[in-house]
């Protein structure tokens, strides 16, 4: 048997999302997992440390958002470069291949208030790493919090509603809307 | 010795502040606490869980926060009713006595990322209850959520000033005037 198990890290994911739904997340053991996968238990581990890494492992958010961000011509308002990140986000991350990948964790978080509580601490620091992303493009600092709070509101909204869905929208699409929607709410305050 | 001890939660957490200070959170045991309040050990759990919960055991914001919220005329918009609930803290929650004890806790608090962490859940729940809130006076549910995260914004700007002072300034007029400083930055957005 090769030592080297092709896509591994995605076998395992895609078996870990199966017990998950069959037999719920509480009563998955990692040895359930690899065997799933037909692979062993130190292969599971050499690409995650515990079964929670295979929802929380890699933060594949970050980085796209804010190099986007911080390409955004210098003239740009802060949200117009919030809304080129989000644009990213679609063309990288949240894409038609993903989607049955990202509906199926989102289901799995969304059933254990303590994945939610993981989930949102994420989404604290993102906002926080967007909002000094905006100040080290000079925004004020108020101005910059306001923009990735905002940001940070569309990207939620847009994920719900990308996850939620058949995978037929466009993440990049769904975000300008939400954004749009987030700013005209403003003006209704 | 009296079995009910008069002040005991105030001189318990008093005394926690001042170990924490003197040798760090980390160092700091619950008997420790208690031998420094003058007071045994089983006091400190019919008073707290654990050394945690002096910093974090009682949800004192968002009672009144809520109540005053509530209790805003319907004609008033989302972000005036979160006024309202601003006010609210000023006058029964961040007010002159509470200061030393506030101002220490956030010490304690922001050398910790463990408890950054906790603190920032706790916000986060916060605003979660602010968006039910609104939408319960029937704002649309992105007006409600933006209005939530902006008075959040403000909450914890105005509560940085008045923590960060040698308390003299009044909260309610600090949470009034980065209300304004936040409204007036999502203008230029």
């Amino acid at each position: 048997m090769a030592r080297w198990e092709p896509n591994a890290a995605q076998r395992l994911a895609t078996a870990a999302l199966d017990l998950f739904d069959e037999r719920g997340y509480d009563h998955t053991t990692v040895l359930d997992i690899a065997q799933r996968a037909g692979l062993a238990k130190s292969t599971f581990f050499r690409h995650f440390p515990d079964k929670r890494a295979v929802l929380f492992g890699e933060d594949t958010l970050t980085g796209p958002l804010l190099a986007a961000l911080t390409a955004a011509p210098p003239a740009a308002t802060p949200l117009e470069a919030v809304a080129r990140g989000l644009d990213a986000l679609g063309r990288e991350v949240f894409t038609p291949e993903r989607h049955l990948f990202v509906a199926r964790r989102r289901a799995v978080i969304d059933a254990h208030p303590e994945l939610q509580e993981r989930e949102a601490l994420k989404g604290l620091h993102l906002t926080a790493a967007l909002t000094r992303a905006l100040t080290d493009r000079g925004a004020p600092v108020l101005a910059a919090e306001v923009a990735a709070q905002l940001g940070a509101l569309a990207l939620k909204t847009a994920y719900e509603r990308w996850s939620g869905t058949g995978g037929t929208g466009e993440f990049g699409t769904l975000a300008r809307q939400a954004l749009d929607e987030v700013r005209d709410a403003t003006t209704a305050l």
